[in-house]
């Protein structure tokens, strides 16, 4: 196996084992790298133990490999840019360097003509007292950087709380970039649009997918694979464009607010994220190629495979508790059902695996995944789902 | 991850490494043993390097996982029943005794009922004489034992070409159980059923394949899922039958020819594989789960997955030259392929990796493999697939 073969990937989490996963199928080796050396990628590709701030071990890890990844976005951009002038890295640091700063984002989707929630970043006590001002209460408060599942926000309704937010977020964001106030948007659902880029430009782009969050945590997915295309049509410009702008080589996903304007819904750009996505699991049972595979197609420089559906997938994430014993069995009887355990010990509020339910058309998934739902505490969110 | 949840599989070829990444996706830690070293499953999962015949040495590997298995038929008898008396064993040694020995393996089909074409035992070149007189020219003659591939095996069309396949095959297959004589059948084409057993007795089976061979190495299969399930009926009794009969845990692939008696087609047993197996590789994507991924819940003692089709699928095995750069590039622009490649270096007649193409249909199906066959030189195997 050559090295060209190779693809070095900055994380060692769950997303960093199917991406090894998906690219043991195709040949090609996929080394992590992590500061943990208990990363659950580390049970089915060589890992290596280092700081994600350590610009040396990270040249030194990625040198030689095809290319290089990330499947986490709290690389240092640093150890980015780094991994970037040692060879091929997909995405871009600069891509990366966007998506980390929520102001950064914003500014750069509303630079391309994409609608967000309003926003204002605040610095100082004074500055976020303007912005609540500016962007209206309700609204959220977030540090710019370094935020994941829900951590280091707060919802604002009052003044008082604002401060209070001041009080929690404020002093400890100056390292993050500060704070940013995001308009507390009415939406109707959330939805997700995962889509890849090739070296030579090539663009697919999945269904849309519908998706449920808990506690800040993405609960439950549904692919809108029976949905029309021109329904998505919005999704996938946006995803198109944003692709273009960065260049980009490899799955981004952008998480959005479906609003209604009267009658017709619209779409606003919440976040994106560089790499392949939770909310694009249900696409190794669910599309015709997953969001692993072509991320890893991509960054060898090979021709994408086909997004399209195959079948109606309903997805469920496996929160805080490993499943075993009659539940695992339990779930693995549901028609359709496939389970995905990442190998990580439980821990509250951990991601420790998921379930896809493929079937016919999207009630009888949603019929399966409730089914899931109700075996491991999940139903509440996957009722939720619209289709 | 407690041992329980560890699977033991004895050889570390492409079938280990393809049981490893299945058994990864549902969090189960699959280690391999074998004789090479280099073995292309260590890629994927721990490898333990030891000698097939050792039993303390397979013993010692097997011990502590929650179940044991191979994937390689030639395991010493004693090593798997020494798995077998460590823990869990799936399949059982009994079955894979069988399955070594060509005439053991068609005396117990015969003795279920189930047809296989004429065959005869020969220890000696008189006997060697005698069986080709009682089964007829023109015949196969074989080692009962170690043959794989086309290996180990000669057809006789005259009384001369039979005394030289004594002194081809007789002198050296005394250590191999001496040599066996089978009927040449005239079929129509060759088949496999796949099907898998649980602990608690159920039952899967996969819509019928339809096999092609050139030079004694499958080269291309189809899935016959469009074919009515009545007509593939006498193929899944075959291996009910089987599997019951042999308390089977696991995997089946049975292998046989369709003989037509008039305008009737019926099916004559040719050989069993008592693991996964090459002509099940199309299940990855065309069916609800996977060989693989049922071989390892049956071994888990964890309920089988739905072995209904989805969509039509025709696979292409990449034999010999190892895919890359225009021509796999060429081969993944096929609509609905699916590349795996095995991470081996190539080598004349090795299997290196394979193509599944999957589509709407048959005929789509069948096209797009014969896209395939033309870059990597097997469109005349996928020629004859009939569907």
């Amino acid at each position: 196996m050559s090295a060209a073969n190779e693809l070095a990937c900055l994380g060692g989490g769950q997303l960093g084992r199917m991406l090894a996963l998906a690219g043991a199928e195709m040949g090609v080796r996929v080394r992590v790298f992590d500061e943990d050396g208990g990363a659950c990628a580390g049970q089915v590709a060589e890992l290596t133990v280092g700081k994600f701030g350590d610009e040396r071990a990270v040249r030194e890890f990625v040198r030689g490999a095809g290319c290089a990844t990330f499947e986490f976005e709290n690389v240092a951009s640093g150890a980015a840019r780094a991994a970037g002038e040692e060879g091929r890295l997909a995405p871009s640091a600069r891509a990366l360097e966007i998506a980390q700063d929520r102001a950064e984002e914003k500014k750069f989707f509303n630079g391309l003509g994409i609608g967000t929630a309003g926003w204002a970043c605040a610095g100082s006590e004074e500055e976020l007292r303007g912005a609540l001002e500016t962007v209206g209460l309700p609204a959220i408060v977030k540090t710019r950087r370094m935020g994941y599942d829900g951590k280091g926000q707060m919802v604002v309704r009052t003044v008082e709380e604002g401060a209070r937010a001041w009080k929690e977020l404020g002093p400890s964001s100056a390292k993050h970039g500060g704070l940013i106030v995001e308009e507390m948007v009415g939406f109707a659902r959330e939805v997700s649009v995962i889509a890849a880029r090739g070296w030579d430009g090539e663009v697919r782009v999945w269904p849309l997918t519908e998706n449920v969050h808990g506690g800040g945590i993405l609960r439950a997915s549904a692919a809108l694979t029976h949905v029309g295309e021109e329904e998505w049509w919005e999704a996938r410009g946006i995803a198109e464009k944003a692709l273009k702008e960065l260049g980009y080589v490899g799955v981004l996903a952008i998480e959005m607010f479906e609003v209604m304007r009267g009658e017709e819904a619209h779409l606003l750009v919440n976040e994106m994220a560089c790499r392949v996505h939770n909310s694009g699991h249900w696409t190794i049972e669910g599309a015709e190629t997953s969001q692993f595979e072509n991320h890893v197609r991509a960054c060898m420089g090979w021709p994408l495979g086909s997004t399209g559906g195959v079948g109606a997938s309903v997805m469920v994430n496996l929160i805080g508790e490993v499943l075993e014993g009659e539940r695992l069995r339990a779930v693995m009887r549901v028609e359709g059902a496939h389970v995905h355990l990442y190998g990580k010990a439980g821990r509250a509020g951990r991601k420790v695996g998921h379930v896809t339910v493929r079937r016919g058309n999207f009630e009888e998934a949603k019929a399966g995944a409730m089914e899931v739902g109700r075996a491991v505490g999940a139903a509440e969110w996957v009722e939720r789902l619209r289709g």
